[in-house]
């Protein structure tokens, strides 16, 4: 089938037996996470100090592995969208939440090539490599599941999400116009007040910034009592979601294999096109 | 039909389609979102300082729109409730929930041409503009279905807020009666208690206000272990009654077209009123 | 019937329609929930000293209903449980929760005059007027649910708050004996950390004490990401048995009048024992 | 049948009656109890000074009374799994969660004899003295039924926990660049922005730790609105995991007697070999 053919088959997760396969998944994911294990690491500055050389050595590796993995799934974009253009694919590829991602991954390293930026907007810059763990979504199912119960509720999200911001406005301004009087340096704006309401709505409670006069502490009682229960909703759905999603990939494992839902691409590599039977 | 029904079509959401429709729905929406993000930015005081004119203007122009949407709104009320006579219908639109918003969203404005008030008191009548924020439920479906879903569960928020604010009293007199003598200034008395008392139960936990006896800690831990709980019910209730509600809508898009359920006045603005069948 | 029938059929709320009905479940109702106001606005120094003569006159006068009402319950006991024996009836009555509620609550104002107590013993004695709040018992339908609720589910409930002590236990202990040495006085005994440990699961949180060493913190990390599980679920389970309850309510309400299920005594007061039709 | 067949009936809890059965069951129970409330009391240090030889006796009892039980359990280790060679099943008890619970509930004691320890070490060590907790697992169902869930919803758990992992990390990582520079004190490293990150995202909000830049705060607002809810799926579904267990617990309890499935010993016990009738 050709060098092609197998880089298809081993990046997009066609063939999931074959030691080239594990050593794709194994590999890449385990990278994936010492990259951000590194990073997390790195910011110990007698560690990185001391050991400054190996932490930019494996910097350099990862970038040219994750380098020439963006470089092939480029170019094996056509394959996985066999119906558009290969021009169309690629540029659907390199536009996808994922695409995008895998760019973000690398970029970090090639920018103070190209533009000459002072330290500390490099240092911002060099955050965007976190961005490498949205890499292990081509390869972990329950990142693809995060992304399913996103898309599944995203109507009911939306609106508990825009009934949230409203309940954190209002308590925000009526609480900056109680309280800015008496704590001017809490409350000096609506802005910091929005802080004191997602910290109260949350139930997290810094204690940082809270209401001190009697009418300030009454409406924080009522906002709390009352507002909790909507800004908990969006959690309920999330949780629901999940537990819907869960319950179906357990339903689907323990069918009978006869009746289990194939992908048209699941199809097309492992089922006879004449007969329909399944292929060894 | 002449400009009422027009008017009535378009300020109704009777007719969801159409230019008129399209600029009334989205026009006021984006206005009233507007304003409260001016509300916001107006406390800024810099900004507040720099911008006033503009500031200003932009009230006078959201003030102007909204009174004679509320001019109009009472002309309309007739239509709207076609079964009463017209004082009465009139009447019914100004003292409902939405009338009253309508009308506290721009009497701020008026107010301070009638009676003579000092700047302390303005302050807080300017505060209503933020009821312009109700003005949404005239064209926002989630708007609808909070106030559905409070009706729908009305007899059993009662309850849960009534066993709520028993268990905030009781911990709350009895909390200070433990601490009151050693720490006078942070439980002067049962209101203050009661402060401590929602900061504990929502989970919230300021950290401004905590036992320090032995019996005061004890209390906190039982009210804490066993009241939070209770005061979880709400919660779930209004979690509950959000997700039915949502389940129906969805039920109700899925439907096939003929057995959806529509309400009376639907039916005589899309049916023909001879032989039941849907007009164009 | 005489007038002993006629006080149980207003005491025990089996008349619900007539005059005296009336007065009986809103005058003491009222009376209650003014008597638990009174007790907050007492804690108010300068209000009681103001009003001395006007709380104690109400103080009195509750007392002396209260004290009635018991004696004329403990009277009628005997037809309460018509299968006992009098004096086992009335045994049975002062021993039940209500009973004891019905005494502690006017028992506090006889106290002086039967011994010497100093000031600090009386106020806590004082305390105990509180408990006149579940005397609602008799008349709420609410606060027999919560009553119910905690029958059904007291099973369940017992299993988790002994896993939630253990943990609470293992996770101070553990806690202690990390953060004595570094806070000895936040961390003095497993009792102090004791008080951290309810704070941090219940997810309170009031910010007086928390490690400050690695270990402590990692514990504390661990202790908060599993253990908050365990102790949601009494309040799941609460509010699961509250749901169920309701829905009960709710489906007999609606259930058409012959399906309904009656309580025995609620048979023979309504229905024919003849015939079994319903009575007038 | 033996003195080891009789020790086994009572130490595998199979024979649920007579004398010996409640002496294990209640006096073993009741011991460890008592070890947990020793250890604690223990902590206070003017208790443990005037108490200290009963504390070193009660020591020295319970370490007596569980290491002849960890020896029985060895010897009567190959009844229980009849189907391994004695070896074997030995090795599988001592190696068996159980097994190393309760050896580690007797080490501390012995320990010290084996090897030089210094004061400090040595109070870690008596600190595995709490895994005596652990051995009610023998006798408790309530514990064996935490077992159980958490075994049934595995795959569910893994999930979730990898999730918030992610999310802790993300979170600490971001907000350690965003506040290092203005609180160095605050968030010297990744390790430090993590015990932040778990406070918020647990809702705990102890306040010793917070953003105060107003990036960090953006970042604070939607960590908190939006990860809470995946924080809180474990919640959800250990919850979900516990009353499912209940449910079918009861579901067999009210069963007939006839329909109760039993575990293949327990028929080897209760049943006749040849008919399947019931033995009394």
């Amino acid at each position: 089938m050709g060098l092609k053919n197998t880089l298809y088959d081993i990046l997009a997760n066609k063939d999931k037996k074959g030691l080239l396969y594990a050593i794709d998944d194994y590999f890449i994911s385990g990278l994936i996470l010492l990259n951000i294990v590194a990073i997390v690491l790195e910011t110990y500055d007698p560690l990185f100090d001391k050991y400054y050389t190996y932490f930019h050595a494996f910097d350099l590796f990862s970038v040219a592995i994750f380098s020439v993995e963006y470089i092939l799934r480029i170019w094996i974009a056509d394959l996985v969208y066999p119906d558009l253009k290969p021009w169309q694919a690629r540029f659907k590829y390199i536009f996808s939440f994922l695409g995008i991602a895998d760019l973000l991954a690398i970029l970090p390293f090639y920018i103070p090539f190209l533009i000459d930026l002072d330290l500390r907007v490099l240092r911002i810059v060099r955050l965007f490599r976190l961005f490498r763990i949205f890499k292990l979504a081509h390869y972990s199912d329950s990142m693809k599941m995060v992304v399913t119960v996103l898309k599944a509720k995203k109507y009911e999200l939306f609106i508990t999400v825009f009934g949230t911001s409203i309940i954190l406005l209002l308590a925000a301004s009526i609480m900056f116009h109680l309280e800015h009087e008496q704590q001017p340096d809490k409350f000096p704006n609506i802005f910091s007040s929005l802080w004191w309401a997602v910290a109260t709505l949350t139930t997290i409670g810094y204690g940082d910034v809270f209401p001190v006069t009697g009418w300030g502490q009454i409406l924080a009682a009522v906002t709390a009592l009352f507002g909790i229960g909507l800004v908990a909703i969006p959690t309920s759905i999330l949780s629901m979601g999940f537990m819907e999603e869960l319950e179906k990939k357990k339903a689907e494992k323990e069918k009978p294999e006869e009746e289990k839902t194939i992908t048209k691409e699941e199809f097309k590599y492992n089922y006879c096109p004449h007969c329909g039977e399944k292929l060894k």
